[in-house]
Formats: C-alpha cells, structure tokens, sequence
C-alpha cells in the first residue's frame, strides 16, 4: 500500500488555519479521498493534556523553554499516535500546525532562538517532516482583529501583546524563506471562500501528485 | 550575598531518595541552615500538572520520547521558578532527582541514548548542574521490594518490569562512571537511619566548604 501524504497549515493566529484545514479537509473526504484533519497542540489524548497546561490563562508563570519543551513533547506524542499510523495505513494526514508554529513562536517570538528550539524538535520528530506546508500569509494585525470580533475566548497565546505576535509573522518570514520549496503561500486577507478554493486546489495537487 | 549550593539525590525506585533527603533537609533547616528542600518532577504548580501526565497509570500509550520531553519541561519550569531564585537568595537546595535520571530512565532504560537525551537537557537547563549528587546505591529487585512491602501506591514508572528497573540500575551506573568527580556513592542497603546519617554528614561537609 501506498503512504499517505503528510501536509501541514501554519499562519499567524487569526490567519484562519483551522477554518481552512477543516473545510479543505472535509471536501476532499467527501470526493472519497483518503484524508484524517488534526491539530497541534494535542490531537490524542496524552496530547490534549499537554495542550490544556500550554494554553491553560491560568499559567502565566510558564517559562519560554518549558512552552518550547511542553509543545515538542505534544508534537512527539500526536506524531507517533496519529500522524505516523495514518500514513502507514494510507491516509494522507492534514495537520493544523506543526514545526514551523515553534520555530515562529518559540524560536523567533519567545527569542530562544530558531536553531535551539529546532534541536528540540529534531529530537520529537525524528526527521519526519511535512511534504507540503500551505502557509496562510496574513498580517497580525489583521489576524487579531479578527480573533477578537469573532468572540474567540483568548487563550494563553492569542493574549499576547501585538509586539509578540508581529514578532510571530516576522519569525514564519524567515521560515518561509529558509524553505521555499516546502511553502505554499496563500494570501489570507482575500475572502475564507477564496482562500478555502485556493487551498483545496494546493492540497487536491499534490495528493493527485501533480 | 553567598548564592546557595545545589545539591541533588539520584538512585534507582526504592532506594529511599524522598525519606532520606527530606530527612536531611529538615535535620539541617533544624541546625539553622537555610535549605530548601524540593523534588522531581514537579515542585511548582505547572511543574507538577506535568508530573501528573507523567505519572498518571491510564497513559500507556505514552511514547518514551514524549516522555523524555516532559520530564525536561518540567525540570526548566522547576529550575526557573524555585531553584535558581533559591540559590539567587542564598537558600541551598536539596533536590529529590535532576537530569542523571532522565539519562538513567529514559537515556538507557527507554533505549532512546544519552547522548539524545542529554541534548534535550542541555536545552532545559542551560549549564545550570548541581554541585554534588548524592548517589543512593540499591540493587533494583531490593528496590521494588521495598516500594511494595510499604504499600506504596504504584504510579506509572513503578509499574515498569524488573528487566526496566535492571535497565535503570545499569544506566545510573554509567552516569557513575562518567561524572565520578561529582558523585557520593551511599550504600542505600544499609539500614535507614545510617544512610540518613551517612548522607546529613556528606551534604553538611559541602555546606561548610569541607
């Protein structure tokens, strides 16, 4: 039998990353592709535990390495529980963030440094990587805009100052430029139908191996 | 002002780590030492949410290197919230296990290698390594039969098989064999109040600079 494919969408928050990956995920399921939708951090059970302690308001004592540390071990468990028997079994897995979220996140924004927390995770993953990311390319301001009109409840993350997450977009250029050929940018400021169709059209390619 | 020295208590399950440093630490704050005593993993609020996935039987499905990570988040967030701000106000601390058990338990007893894990380590602890390790030396079978002659509840790790804790006996002694410098080796078969003993003198002697 023949893997699955593994695709990943990454974006600043409010980018629509979840809206997307969900409805592209849905449509392609419904042509009778093959495909599971799931997200980081948490995607298992184990996973989700660890996301509650990361997202949790309450923990605002969290240190930056331990966020960096807690979200490497979500992604190991979610890895060896989800993604990897999925595509063993031929399923092609969409995953709402992956490395890139921590590079951007931990490595840039947090300024732990994009090579160490890329140690880390190197570690988590073992070298399985994403074939094709789709990056939704959005200004943060734009995107936290629309987090708080949407009456999304912040959590540890969405509450950071504007200065942390234009730092985050700053963090996923570098990212983007640092792996071109893996990126798929779509400019996420169009309206979700068009983003929704420009995506579906990316991730439809390259499970037909176009 | 003085920073506190760092010191921490190693051993295999059983070998009487939390009743021997504990009644080290509490003879020493009686003398008029200021000491603080705390364990692994956990010792602070987030720490401790860790250490309950960690800990928690119902996850067998935890994968050993998300395991590993775990145990580093939760060592960063106790490093950064109680023992570096305890040696800053010149508070000696005593700790229940520090990183040579991630190298014992997860480097060679999960297989994953000393090496990786200690990579993940560095990440966590930034150089920050105690002065002296208190090595609480007990054959593994004579381990596991105290933790079930005292009707000790058996969390995750205990669970494991004796081959497991065979495993974690050989890596700790690797860990020896690498950092004798550091080490002070007690015979934990001894009875109780002489390794007591025998571990008040050895961690005053390095209190007092002897």
């Amino acid at each position: 039998m023949e893997k699955g494919k593994f695709i990943t969408f990454e974006g600043p928050d409010g980018s629509g990353k979840t809206t997307v990956s969900k409805a592209v995920s849905e449509r392609l399921q419904k042509m009778g592709y093959p495909v599971r939708y799931t997200r980081e951090p948490g995607g298992s059970a184990i996973a989700e535990s660890i996301r509650d302690i990361i997202l949790d308001p309450k923990n605002t004592a969290m240190d930056a390495r331990c966020e960096a540390l807690l979200y490497a071990a979500s992604r190991r468990q979610h890895l060896t529980e989800i993604i990897l028997p999925c595509m063993e079994a031929g399923t092609h897995v969409i995953c709402d963030r992956f490395v890139d979220s921590s590079i951007a996140y931990q490595g840039y924004a947090r300024g732990i440094g994009a090579e160490e927390v890329l140690s880390i995770n190197r570690f988590a993953i073992d070298n399985v990587m994403p074939e094709k990311t789709i990056f939704l390319d959005l200004p943060s301001e734009l995107g936290l805009q629309r987090i708080h009109s949407n009456h999304r409840t912040a959590d540890r993350m969405d509450q950071e100052s504007i200065a942390f997450h234009n730092a985050v977009y700053q963090g996923y250029q570098k990212v983007l430029e640092k792996d071109r050929d893996r990126m798929i940018v779509i400019d996420a400021s169009q309206p979700v139908e068009t983003v929704i169709e420009q995506a579906f059209q990316a991730v439809k390619g390259i499970l037909d191996g176009r």
